[in-house]
């Protein structure tokens, strides 16, 4: 419902464009079951919203002149309650002394499948009036132009602009990433023109943006208010590197404006919730807030209802990365109910992959059918090799789940097996020292791209043999298409990070997000090629300001940082322990604080030592060879050069060879 | 979306209670395709439910500032109206000299499957707004009571009361089928309880009520509005004999009160849409008023969306109904366009019902199913023989209408058959001359009902040799119980007509039907045991005055009377001609118009004469074993003694030897 709501917000000036795939509503007739003991009399103080009915079982007894509240003898009982609520979800709150609503409430939509309530940590809203809240921000410049100001809030925020003290005179205002964009009549992305009645007018639906120029001859006196997310990120630095930090802040801020109700892709173009994107973002969460409601939210909204009858977002790769971002968040987690609740389907979407494979056990590209990938210029007909390697971790992620809730994974296993080995017979070239691109008519063309490698290292596709292969090709063959979007920009470098290779890694992100700061960058963009700057750097679709300038996956390295340069690992043993691997040259004189499961985890390096803390999770903190135990709630410290503990609390733990 | 509003319209009291199965609602993001030309410049006008965008592909052109209105020169267009309707059905209408909004736009809700789009009749009103009409009703009498009034207003309607003049005191309102309904104030089923503000109030839910009772020290003036069907039943009947006429008016104005937006079971109580009430009720339309677009309404309500993971309503029967109720339409209409739209989700319900046989291929009542069949001390567990027969009914219209539009039908052929065979091995009773009622645990016992051998006549299962053993059965065996609601009573009646026991079935109909009339009914009843009185016939469910009073069931008398006395048939070649078989002994001094697929068939009988007319399509008159060509527009005059046609215009077709 939510997400429909979130979804349906894209415009591209007064032009409203909805999501283009099948957006699912919540089930407006529902019952919800509820068994409670009271020992002492007592009341319980119903909230709902849509029309309730409560019903006792044991007592027989419909609830007739029901007021809101029953007060009921002490005893056992049984409670059914209907709920219809035809405008938006059917949500209910009990409270009282002994029983309260919480996810025991057991619910169904008269399909005789109960499953436990979603308990909506809304505060004073509801689920279905739920909304960010807003503060007021200032322009840091105005500047008069033709007919009008242009005002400058410093960098892009998601804002609604309201006018009063106007007189009944034509008002139009463009919002702008760029200054270009905002001075341009013709191409300005989100516009709103209107002429106020009785004095005021405020504009509907939020905007993204730097720059607003207000052409009008009317006085007015404008309010921008910024609608802001209010968690706050926990991940914390503090570097030595002014230009590390910058980048950070920089990242930072980004995922604040895209990580709404839902992770949005971008905050002027579509403002939707993308698979692929998500799926990213997620990895971002786990180090930046750790928050895994909102990772839930965000996996519901994606997989929708049944039945499946088309891939995620209508992309191919996006249904693949949603099935793996289920086994990543148990990972990280440990939430086997979550992996109960969504496992139906999950195997109901990978049974219409299933379904769309060829007599090799393959995806390729059918009518309707979008093979992303990536931006760029990239042919993505026939079979391609990057989505049989999705396909194969979809298919392991999906195993794996099942094996966790005791499903019958056997087919899975077999597909997943075949299809490895199909994949290193059809694609794999000794010669190029790497996967090719695709093949097409039954023929693997010569070309090769980074993703399929990128992928087959990362998530340990490919052996040790042919990883080392695969990082000549990347490092030295020139004839591997540049990636010009942070998303795969990412997931190069964390490949290269895995690969031992830190130092062009780092210099990567020096260059290629420090490339957008040097452009003028204020929030990271959707796609870069070097040497833009943010003005040059607007066109898209063949439009001229189609490109996102505040994009979620420019974000991403927020989930680099900590993972490699601090080589912190939490998806071990559900989130219950961590390892820390640090690069030890890249982390003098820096600090860093980052969520786990439970707790915190801080690091603060100087260049004589390197104190770690966790105050609710034992780990270890590996350095070269030497594996050292941290245990929750007790520092440790280290000599940087002797390598030997200050402390005593803590104890060596192992010495490889 | 309406079946959605109309079905949460039931209360008992003030206690609302939803339909108990799964509600679908409409898909809020949809986007429609036209495609057309203008021959000169013309203006589009826009009527919509939603947000629009519209869009034209070759132009390239999203429509910005779009006012509702669009002018476009002559010339080719490809038109895409991006709908979004968070709130209901999303609608739109478009107006222009050269093209209008029709059945031809193609809609999908983003899921790539392009339809046809519905056209809907609601004149000023939308597909969201719509509601049935009022108009103001008097009550036959009023009588004081303790404390208040008792209204009668003489037969059962569903009404709108509203209360002005009134003071700030309680009012107390209890609406009735029945007087001793209205009189308790403890088990009255309808009741609005309220204190009026600013002098009046509106009772916000129609009631379906003969009595009401307002119980006040207010003074107030009443106004009771009737919610009506404007659509006007086009059968017709002038019969001499009193107490047919007297049947067939009741019977027509209890069809019309549960005639609503969709045919409801009954009018006081669950006011819901059922499947096999449904079926029933198509069997009556087509005679009262042939409208195929409410048949298609009520069918795609019923089937409900993807995916079907229960029976309809939950009732195992219900679903097998709804599918023989798709081919008896296309039977009647010859509509292969409706068969396409409505397979696909057919074939789903049949795959979840053959899913659940077991190895004889046999349905058998499992957790959480409903095996109805009728209302009555019914023992249902286990395979019931007459659920095996409408499998076998459902399982041969699937493959009929698949072979209507060339789908894949061996399977449905295969199990048909071996079904067929598996019943009579099983459930025939040479010993009983019937089929037996049901098999538990491998045994049949030796218990015979009505049902399965009704519908084994009535359908043809059974062949020329068993039926006769059956119609003994059924006509001298009194270890089968008797049938106490109309709705079963009318198959049984038909089979008796079928069997040519036509003297017994009209005895029937009048000691049944008739029964309720001398038992003071106004409306036809859901269950009525021979001498029963209106005021004594209230009890069901163990509440006092659960029993529905005016049930669609309750009218099937209006499908026994022009099918069988008249002998018409109309689902022949798809309704593109008819066959008349009257029983000549019950229809002197009679007049009876139906309607056809196209115009009407009017028969007058007198004790000289018969006159046949239909003015738009070609059928026959047989008597006995002569065929009398009926040609449209030439009504036709018949000797009833010498049976000799008094005009020439129709030839004598055929003499049997």
């Amino acid at each position: 419902m939510l997400a429909e709501k979130v979804m349906a917000r894209r415009y591209l000036r007064d032009f409203p464009i909805g999501p283009f795939w099948r957006v699912d509503s919540p089930w407006h007739n529902v019952k919800f079951y509820a068994e409670f003991t009271l020992s002492a009399e007592d009341t319980l103080y119903f909230s709902w919203e849509g029309r309730i009915s409560v019903y006792f079982y044991d007592l027989d007894k419909y609830l007739y002149g029901f007021d809101g509240k029953v007060t009921l003898p002490a005893g056992r009982y049984k409670m059914e309650i209907w709920l219809y609520n035809p405008e938006g979800l059917p949500c209910l709150k009990i409270d009282g002394k002994e029983f309260c609503s919480d996810e025991n409430v057991q619910v169904s939509y008269n399909q005789f499948q109960l499953r436990n309530s979603f308990v909506c940590d809304c505060g004073e809203m509801t689920p279905n009036t739920f909304c960010l809240p807003k503060r007021e921000i200032e322009a840091l410049s105005q500047t008069p132009c033709e007919g009008g100001t242009v005002y400058d809030y410093g960098k892009i925020r998601m804002c609604f602009a309201s006018f009063s003290g106007c007189r009944e005179l034509p008002f139009r205002c463009y919002f702008g990433e760029t200054l270009a964009e905002v001075m341009s009549d013709e191409y300005c992305e989100q516009i709103s023109f209107f002429t106020p009645a009785e004095g005021r007018y405020d504009v509907p639906v939020s905007k993204a943006f730097r720059y607003l120029r207000v052409v009008t001859d009317s006085p007015y006196s404008m309010s921008v208010k910024e609608e802001y997310n209010p968690s706050a990120q926990s991940i914390a630095f503090r570097l030595e590197n002014k230009r590390f930090m910058q980048i950070i802040e920089v990242a930072k801020h980004t995922l604040s404006v895209c990580d709404r109700e839902f992770f949005l892709d971008g905050a002027k173009r579509d403002r939707w919730l993308w698979g692929g994107d998500a799926y990213q973002a997620f990895k971002l969460e786990y180090f930046v807030s750790c928050d895994y409601a909102k990772i839930r939210r965000n996996i519901i909204a994606l997989c929708g209802k049944s039945p499946v009858v088309t891939y995620i977002n209508h992309i191919m790769d996006y249904t693949l990365y949603t099935i793996m971002s289920v086994w990543e968040y148990y990972s990280f987690s440990g939430d086997a109910e979550f992996v109960k609740y969504i496992y139906l389907i999950l195997e109901e979407h990978m049974h219409f992959v299933l379904g769309r494979t060829n007599e090799d056990g393959f995806l390729y590209k059918q009518p309707n059918d979008w093979v992303f990938v990536d931006w760029g210029d990239l042919d993505t007909d026939g079979e391609v090799c990057f989505e049989q390697i999705l396909l194969f971790l979809a298919l392991k992620s999906l195993y794996k789940l099942g094996d966790v809730i005791g499903g019958n994974t056997e087919q899975y296993k077999l597909r997943a097996k075949a299809l490895r080995a199909k994949i290193d017979e059809v694609f794999w070239s000794e010669k190029r020292g790497a996967y090719l691109h695709s093949r097409k008519e039954g023929k693997t063309g010569d070309s090769v791209t980074a993703y399929a490698n990128v992928f087959a290292v990362l998530y340990r596709f490919a052996d040790r043999e042919k990883t080392e292969k695969i990082k000549k090709t990347l490092l030295y063959d020139e004839s591997v298409p540049e990636i010009t979007t942070p998303y795969m920009q990412s997931y190069k470098l964390a490949c290269l990070f895995e690969m031992g290779e830190w130092k062009k890694a780092v210099q990567e992100i020096m260059s290629y997000w420090g490339g957008m700061l040097d452009g003028g960058a204020t929030t990271f963009w959707e796609v870069y090629h070097r040497g833009e700057t943010e003005e040059t750097s607007c066109e898209m679709y063949g439009r001229k300001f189609g490109r996102s300038h505040c994009h979620i996956w420019g974000a991403s390295v927020l989930y680099l940082i900590p993972r490699y340069i601090y080589g912190i690992c939490k998806d071990i043993a559900c989130g219950e322990t961590f390892e820390l691997r640090p690069i030890l040259a890249l982390i003098t004189d820096s600090q860093i604080e980052v969520p786990l499961k439970r707790g915190t985890l801080r690091v603060q390096a100087t260049k004589e030592k390197i104190t770690v803390f966790s105050d609710e999770i034992d780990g270890k903190l590996i350095i070269g060879d030497i594996v050292y135990a941290v245990e929750k709630g007790k520092p440790i410290t280290l000599d940087r050069r002797t390598r030997v503990k200050r402390n005593t609390a803590a104890s060596r733990l192992k010495i490889h060879s």
